[in-house]
């Protein structure tokens, strides 16, 4: 496996066996802190904070400090030549030519892509919106390894806002390729988007179990739990042992409780800050239950008011720790990606994913999240936005800027019209119809009106009752 | 006297051998710049700037680039986590984490002590509010050592705002510490605050000789002279020769004048601003005085008006030396904390002041400073409120954060109701009653409400005329 | 020729063989970066930016990393001693005493020189409001230099907003200077200024041909050509080849066609913004245009909508390339003006342009340019506004500062009332009277008012008719 020139916007993009390289290199980095002064002399990095994050970016800097390196850096958004109406693209291009490597934090959901397509050297995500935030799943997994040594089997609990926090997204997808269970702890209205879920098990396997509310009130004294996902390659497999309880599987014990901070400045009304209000907090009382007794406690930091600051001396507690891992970690990944250093990686596993069908059509189809670096405006103009179809029942698309998956509510095929003009007709996409339509044929619509600016009219399959065919648990 | 791993928050954390011991190192390195840049090469600084001075923050920045080593810098609050609710003491803990060294500026008085305890790494406090600024403090008496080699005798004006500059705050106790004698010029509306005037009595002995209106109005063409302090091994010392003349003491000339800047940013109201007009400006024609003949004219800068520019060329004119020897002083104290140079200190004398006793009962007791760090919302659940005793006629309490000093209302003994609920009283502070409490036993309440919170009542002594029992002059 | 020392306000401050000898380094270098590392050790520049640039600021402090210096910088100007109303004098002081070379970007028109009058170290404007940006110059030139070898009688079109853009003006001066054509193009409304123009005619000779209106609507298809500079020494002068076609001159081709962003933060209507709408973009099919065929596509960046992002990989397309010699140049610069590289420069030519006189009388002249650094507020203290009498016929003075010329309304001379208060009197400008003083003896009012203030009286030829006396063509 080679990292040179390589780019680490999500975290999909390393392998299992990468991560351990990573991993493995970080190790001998951090037990070796003054020898690692020359590995990057005279390389430049440039560190791009579009969004606040003292935490990240100073951790980043210093990675790079003890690596020997120099660092440029612009944080304010104000004071850059994006203010003035410049798009990503020509900022990644110009930096580029200034830097050996970019580490880029910004708002727009996707747009750490866009720098690495762009900037001809290597460039490290740091947060793009609710996307992805790849470096620290990496801090996050590494501190789990370092303190249980393996991954594989391990029950990792995830407590607190799973809808917003976008380190906890990156960590769902990580968690699952390494073999670990997931138990979900989402304050309620903040559980795991369904595109999230949709991706786990679509990509990894293994299998989801939704508790019951009545389940969930009569263990209410314990934690919130919502969810469990168990792994493939589990020997608790719910597929094959069905009379498991979860609440006994629970029971055994949780090897980490991720806790996660109320995402306020992501929320999208002022009620979701209420909820978060009657939300347990992880402290003491609730950390004396059995199954936490061996519990590592995790937090990507900054707290407020979700985790008690009580439990800081709890040897359990790991989030200073976690913080403290991430100069290593952002060590070994620069000094990796800048091609200063090679590792040795466990195995040849591909970081790739499933390789889903390209959609095809260029009919002007738009990612419908509105934080998509693929459809703000001074972007639109360089960024031609694509999609991969996931899944066909439902039918989902998935743009490859934001990842963000959709369901487009209308169907077509350019096959029937082909030299039939008459024949430029659009379906609904839940009518039987649609799952007929091959991927290179298919164009999808996101609501009557694209359609018919496209020159399409409804056929008699364009409204069908809003019902599953199939009655699909989803 | 070992500086590794120590902090330096307040003046008073450095003996006068260690402050020699700094301007000896910081002696050697400006002679000899080019040789110090290994002295620092892998370490790493952090420099977090929560309230803006680009001088003070380019000026540590600098030392630490010729030292060898590097810098991460924080410095727009909006930037930082602690916008998002974050602690000032996890952010400490944080960055304690990436770095070797933290240099901090903040508006909250106390501040930079919460940093020290929670960083695990040196601190330097770079300004806290209107508490403290000790390295403007350091090259302010370095500038006067080597313009004149030795500090102690020497007569040190201060003039204009002595209210709220922070430096001189510092100043006043340094040059106490160090044996100068002192003269306050303060700008009517400016003066001393009592708590620093209270404790330079306190804790460096000396005198403070306050003049009389009448005599001020005499001599008002010279200088708005408003007191004197003379330092207790001094020949002239008031209580020795009380006939001696502070117009003639002053006469004899004056070493140095300090002017500062009206601390605008500080002002509680904007009548405050009107008092600076009327000032006298430090010009040529008020250098023409016999006085300051010699004087050396100092400012911490930057100045706005109070210094006329026409003194730039005059020989006199320290002030843009003393922010020049900031670098090579900045250079001797990092490198001295991080333990990577080492130096002999002349004396064995001890940085503690007087050792006062601790207030010891844990009812709830707040510093009634709204700018001190340990009543900020964000650190209520971090930092327990501690107090010392520092005097008992009247009694006065100080905090160990903001070292803002108070004088409690009212007071109450645990001693008297152990067993005894029915006696939980409380007395005014100003009775005879309360100079008979021990120290460990002593409860005091700001106000009547916070003591019938706590189940006490008032006593016969709870309300009396609030003159002095015993006519003290303060 | 030697740098050391030196400071780079204008492009003016350096001669034909000293730009020369910086791009010659600059190729060096770029085709050494390695080697460069421990040429700056040991140095610090301090980069001071009170305007958003981002992509200049992160270009120096590239070229400063590569050459193994450190950098200390200020990016807001909220976090400055500035908003204290401190004086960019002091500024300068100061921070000279903590960097080796400092780097600034301020909005007043002339800042950038006084920064250089006080600093003690070398300083290099990086933009001064609308006056100049040296560096950007040099960039422009040395890829000029890279794809054509030689700049003299090479024919350069500027496009767009030739009025606001500080970097076309310092282009224009450089290209006469070194003997280039000048094609103007300006969006309309967004014309060169007169007084660049008359400075260009005057320092450097040559020739201007304006198009008539008439003119242009023929030949609307290919570019809104609004004027033309014919350099001295070409063979196509127009005084020496009167019927030469402006049009026939422009279809052999353009070299380089520089294309400008609107300076929308410098307009000084709204209306501004609007003209610049209706103005052609440059995109695939302009440059299908004959004289386009070779032409380099040039553009300082950022971009908004004035140049089409399909020419992106067009081989014309030059603007990526200029961005990234922006760090070779400025390592050349940096490392000569620090004095720790040297150079034979290839001709002893003297950067100095016309000796003009100086204005010599003190009677309170100021600069009417409202941007200039000699008008601030904050700057009167410190600096004494001086011009240069750069014609008499009009009369037009310089500002020593930001290089504005003005036509003063009413002249005096010192000569007239030397001793004979009675004549104490103020004439016209335009008068004959005005052009027979001597320069050591004239005075000079923007008002009638400002004349009167200073005692003087209208003369009989204080109002003249406003027109040329000699109907010069201007």
């Amino acid at each position: 496996m080679n990292f040179t020139g390589r780019s680490l916007v999500t975290i999909d993009d390393l392998s299992n066996g990468e991560i351990t390289a990573v991993f493995d290199l970080a190790d001998e980095m951090s037990q070796s802190m003054k020898e690692q002064l020359d590995v990057c002399r005279g390389k430049v990095m440039a560190s791009l904070f579009f969004e606040p994050s003292t935490r990240t970016r100073l951790s980043f800097e210093s990675a790079m400090h003890r690596l020997g390196g120099s660092v440029i850096s612009a944080v304010d958004t104000k004071a850059t030549s994006l203010a003035k109406g410049e798009s990503i693209a020509d900022m990644a291009r110009v930096v580029g030519s200034y830097a050996d490597i970019i580490v880029i934090r910004h708002p727009w959901e996707g747009s750490a892509r866009v720098v690495a397509d762009y900037a001809g050297v290597p460039v490290i995500n740091a947060g793009d919106g609710g996307h992805q935030h790849p470096t620290q799943t990496l801090l996050d997994l590494y501190t789990i390894k370092k303190e249980r040594k393996i991954i594989k089997g391990l029950k990792i609990a995830l407590w607190g806002d799973l809808k917003y926090g976008r380190t906890v997204h990156s960590l769902i997808f990580a968690l699952a390729k390494l073999g670990a269970n997931i138990v979900f702890c989402p304050t309620p209205g903040f559980e795991v988007p369904n595109h999230v879920i949709q991706k786990l098990i679509a990509e990894y396997g293994g299998e989801l179990e939704r508790l019951a509310a009545s389940e969930q009130s009569d263990k209410e004294k314990v934690s919130p739990l919502d969810a469990i996902y168990i792994t493939p390659g589990s020997p608790h497999q719910l597929a094959m042992m069905p009379n498991i309880s979860i609440q006994v599987e629970l029971k055994r014990g949780v090897d980490a409780l991720y806790v996660t901070r109320p995402q306020k400045e992501r929320f999208a009304t002022s009620e979701e800050g209420e909820g978060f209000k009657k939300y347990p907090v992880v402290d003491k009382k609730l950390l004396k239950e059995k199954e936490f007794e061996k519990t590592l406690i995790m937090h990507p930091l900054p707290r407020v008011d979700e985790l008690a600051c009580e439990l800081d001396a709890d040897p359990r507690s790991m989030y200073f720790k976690q913080a403290a891992r991430g100069v290593p970690v952002r060590m070994a990944l620069i000094s990796l990606l800048l091609g200063v250093k090679e590792i040795a990686t466990p195995d040849k596993s591909s970081p790739a994913g499933i390789d889903y069908p390209a959609y095809r059509q260029d009919l002007g189809l738009k990612c419908p999240n509105p934080r998509c670096v693929s459809v703000q405006e001074s972007e639109t103009k360089y960024i031609k936005p694509t999609f991969k179809i996931v899944d066909t029942n439902p039918l989902i698309l998935r743009c490859t800027y934001c990842e963000h998956g959709f369901e487009p509510k209308y169907v077509a095929s350019s096959h029937w019209h082909e030299g039939a003009p008459e024949y430029k007709k659009y379906h609904s996409a839940e009518s039987h119809w649609a799952r007929t339509i091959r991927p290179e044929n298919l164009i999808v619509f996101n609501s009557a009106d694209e359609a018919e600016v496209r020159g399409f009219k409804p056929s008699h399959y364009a409204t069908v009752p809003h019902k599953r065919s199939d009655g699909q648990k989803r």
